[in-house]
């Protein structure tokens, strides 16, 4: 086993670790240059400049998760096709130097239960394998909120199907740029109370297209703070996008990934309907490409 | 019967019709000055201007629907509660100018299907009236589509109750702000086939949380092309509005109005959806505040 350089190079941040063969963290840096601030044709000087250093030991491996690997990026690294485990994804690396840097390539699936529409991922696939791996589980459902929420259901190791929900940019476009606006106070802070009434209003019957008007409506009427709407508003989309999940209670704890402020609101949300789940942060990413250099190094 | 004066004055627009006793537009205005463009307290100047010289006529009557009674606009008319009918109206007019000049309410109603959260609308309830009016029916469901969609049930000539969707406003911070503009060309024409797909799409099991996503995969998928892919969003969210709508066929068809643009598409998705439906333009405002001033007239 080779010390690892992890990289996780998203579209705003760029995040790397250097990992002890066992897999702990010895030292990561973070900064404020994701793929958009990159010119076409500068990524190998930013990462040189930002890594180089870390490059230079001896044996030194690199992989690197996330937008890298899209149209815009370093190079384009061709979506994985589900189902797909650490196998595949091993087998779809691509090389940007040869055993020394590769791009870890994202997932893509059809969803027969949407007319087989197309879903993609990239940058999540690392940190799932990588909650897996330290929760010691190989079947479970998996949420990944954000900007766009992904879940997504892994069967004995392996990406069966995974579904994007664009539930944190509606958010902020309806708490930002709509007449919702208004009404609401961004700056008040997160309020439970007005949380869960969102999850109740949204598991009703109804699109969720009319629900969010009753921001402004029970503004109107002082039914709720101007303060504590953008926690009802955040309640009613996070539970829309709850309410349309079929989670299997015999697979254990649903595990969700990522930053303590998101993952909280979906436990309170997913404690409210009756689901059991549990919390990963970023840990999973480094866990995730130190196991994926394991199974390379390992390889016969 | 007097001579009326009608006025819409809505947001970003305002309209004036001159009519005759019975009801013809003998002339019309338009002008670009929304209640946004009017500084507080300058309502009365800004009329004045417009149509001091319609007011000029003996016993001139004046009816004025829409935002101009909101918090923001001429001076407050509190909204009238369902069920409403024309009698309801006309006892809630707000009276700027006595027995000359007079506001009409707009409506307010609590959905019980949706743990009693409030609606209203302002102006709309002229122009549904007035398309019942010229449909010459007294129970219909009625739908006026735009950047605040509403469905309104009427029975027996009063509005039992009506829901607010966000369809019109959404499509846009979608098309215009979200990741989904990178792949969709907004220069587009209107595509049918796709608008139809999207329509299908929409009456799929899950949330358009995930279904909008599509419009970023079949783009990077070459599913769909970028020319056609508004079209398809379009689809998807007024399916979605539609998806959720009870329409009890016995009560004849579904009564749209609207500008045509806008119409031509609810009227593809509901024929799609096997729901008869038939269209009304501006004509129904009109028709609107000159029933609501002939029953103003001939009251006791």
């Amino acid at each position: 086993m080779r010390a690892l350089i992890a990289i996780d190079w998203g579209t705003s941040s760029l995040r790397g670790a250097r990992l002890s063969v066992t897999g702990q963290v010895l030292e990561s840096r973070e900064f404020a240059r994701g793929i958009l601030t990159v010119p076409p044709g500068q990524f190998e000087a930013v990462f040189n400049e930002l890594f180089g250093d870390w490059m230079a030991a001896p044996h030194a491996l690199c992989l690197i998760s996330g937008m890298a690997g899209s149209r815009q990026g370093w190079q384009e690294a061709p979506y994985c096709p589900c189902p797909a485990g650490f196998a595949e994804l091993g087998q779809h690396l691509l090389w940007l130097q040869a055993d020394r840097i590769a791009l870890v390539p994202g997932l893509s699936c059809m969803n027969p239960d949407t007319l087989n529409t197309p879903d993609v991922m990239r940058g999540e696939e690392v940190q799932l394998f990588g909650a897996l791996q330290l929760a010691e589980r190989n079947t479970a459902t998996l949420v990944l909120p954000g900007t766009h929420s992904k879940w997504v259901q892994v069967e004995h190791g392996r990406v069966t199907r995974f579904s994007t929900f664009m539930t944190g940019e509606v958010y902020a476009l309806l708490s930002q740029h709509s007449i919702l606006g208004k009404t609401l106070d961004l700056n008040g802070t997160f309020d439970e109370t007005a949380f869960l009434q969102g999850v109740d209003q949204s598991q009703q019957a109804g699109s969720v297209l009319n629900k969010v008007f009753a921001v402004r409506t029970l503004g109107l009427f002082e039914r709720l703070s101007a303060a504590v709407l953008p926690s009802y508003l955040s309640g009613l989309l996070i539970g829309e996008e709850l309410r349309h999940q079929n989670v299997p209670p015999a697979q254990g704890p649903v595990i969700l990934i990522g930053s303590d402020a998101l993952t909280l609101r979906y436990t309170l949300a997913l404690r409210h309907l009756g689901i059991a789940c549990q919390s990963r942060g970023a840990e999973a990413t480094w866990a995730g490409l130190h196991a994926l250099a394991t199974k390379l190094t390992n390889k016969p």
